[in-house]
């Protein structure tokens, strides 16, 4: 099959390969065609050498599954990206994300779906209803992520919240954060993302024009950089929280004495709830199509990759099997 | 008067004055004859260059009030550090330990308690009940501060949680902890200081045979230092909880992905409530007494400074008007 491959030994490269092995589903697995997948800044920062990861990267994706269990086959799904041990401590607690032994699609000791084919766990799949698009269902996985902000923090009316970072998780997390209610804001530097914000209701703020105040309630950094977290000091008010949900492959030099000063709570985020995402989109509470700039075949990935990381683009995908 | 001072234009150095002009309370403010203060870790940091302090340093203190309070004359007291405006945003939410235009007891725009006289609102004293001596009193605000921690985080009987830094503040949170009642152990590299937790019925852990593993529901950094909160982050489980404690003048190379990866929560905290210290200190719940291991006269402040620094003691006290 056709895949895109993460190299240990040539950071900052990504390859197309024309010719990989397909995947063999192992008992318990599904066989899955990909339809469609997203490229997001965790996958960039792979390609930086975030993880270390070697292999087929990418892990928001939408196909049908082929092989492998009665009960999906020829169902187009979605799927989660940790892969579950089902007995360590962590999953006996239910914090399956946090499998001890977990791999996680595209991202740790499992290849993921920048191909032709992937192969999960039968259990990690939700079937996505009719009603939702494959433009729409490469989405679940970051907009899920993006839910998850609304469970970790109570929202409530009054409450004046921030998103920093108007990239694509910012988004997401912007238009999760309006339908909750609350007095919201995005702060940005890309015109075309503020404008994005603009035309749904939300206010937009330029970042070079912000004067830093420690007034926010909460603060959701999806800056994808450390200053992103330095900034959210700034706006969170005493006694106020951060989730955060950035991560980048340097450490960074950070103060972090106005935490303990100011009394802030910071929250970290990876991962959220797959049913509550799908919902979002079933019902069209989230626009995410529009968010979608470019989408490539999956032989053009490494431009594809060029194209996410530019400030011109929001949500770039790929296409396996396109000509 | 005599008093201590940290001055701005010469880092790294407190220095003795037998003659320093005596405080004038301002209206609504109580003069208070100092009988002991306590050197606590900020007030090294503070002889570091934390806060770009310049004036008399020490917060933590019991006198007698003398003036500007008929109520509170003659009444031997405690002080909360932080002095408020009582009308800013923060006031009004009840966030007095955040009021924007606070200056802070020795910490930030208003002299210490390492003096013969300091100055204090009335409304910030709190009367000390006669069953608690000196010695223990002097203990309250960073006790205050350490009852703090169980109302940040729910405590519960199953929950296996760790203290970092058998330090003075260490030691304090580790009693209010096993008090409310969990599996507890306190990491630390001092011989002394864990044997009193061995004393105290607290399981001490010598830091170089720790092997970090991420087990804990809940890690308190009270090591002051940038490893600390490295070390909590290898300790804490997915989804557990951090109090970082630890306030330090420099900024930190620090890796903080592991927030977002295992969706830590990191809480900061600094001040804590009097009265239930107070209460902890009357019922003689825990014990300070045997935490003081020198207490110096203050005209002896800069080598009293020295051995607050050192590993040799645990707190160490001055006395101001002693021979």
């Amino acid at each position: 099959m056709e895949a895109l491959i993460a190299r240990r030994d040539a950071p900052n490269k990504i390859a197309y390969l024309d010719r990989h092995p397909d995947p063999v589903p192992a008992p318990g697995e599904v066989l899955i065609r990909v339809h469609l997948a997203g490229i997001c800044a965790t996958d960039l920062e792979i390609a930086r050498g975030y993880m270390d990861f070697a292999g087929i990267p990418g892990h928001e994706f939408v196909g049908t599954v082929t092989a492998g269990s009665d009960r999906l086959k020829g169902q187009r799904v979605v799927g989660e990206i940790n892969c579950i041990c089902g007995t360590c401590d962590m999953c006996s607690r239910g914090l399956r994300g946090h499998c001890r032994q977990r791999t996680v699609l595209g991202i740790q000791g499992r290849d993921g779906a920048f191909a032709e084919w992937v192969t999960l766990p039968e259990q990690n799949c939700h079937v996505v209803p009719s009603g939702i698009s494959d433009e729409q269902a490469v989405f679940v996985e970051p907009l899920a992520a993006a839910v998850e902000v609304t469970r970790l923090h109570p929202i409530d009316r009054w409450m004046d919240v921030t998103v920093l970072g108007s990239g694509r998780l910012g988004l997401l997390v912007a238009q999760v954060l309006k339908l909750a209610g609350c007095r919201l804001e995005v702060v940005g530097r890309n015109p075309q993302t503020l404008a994005f914000c603009e035309r749904h209701g939300i206010q937009p703020v330029e970042l070079d024009g912000l004067v830093p105040r420690a007034t926010r309630d909460l603060v959701v950094d999806c800056t994808g950089t450390p200053e992103g977290l330095e900034l959210a000091m700034k706006l969170c008010r005493p006694r106020g929280a951060i989730v955060l949900k950035s991560t980048y492959a340097a450490p960074s030099q950070v103060d972090l004495s106005p935490i303990v000063v100011n009394e802030i709570r910071v929250i970290g985020n990876r991962c959220g709830p797959f049913p509550e995402a799908l919902k979002l989109l079933q019902e069209q509470a989230v626009d995410v199509a529009e968010m979608v700039s470019r989408t490539y075949p999956l032989r053009r990935g490494v431009e594809a990759f060029a194209a996410a990381d530019s400030p011109r683009n929001i949500k770039v995908l790929l296409r396996p099997g396109a000509a």
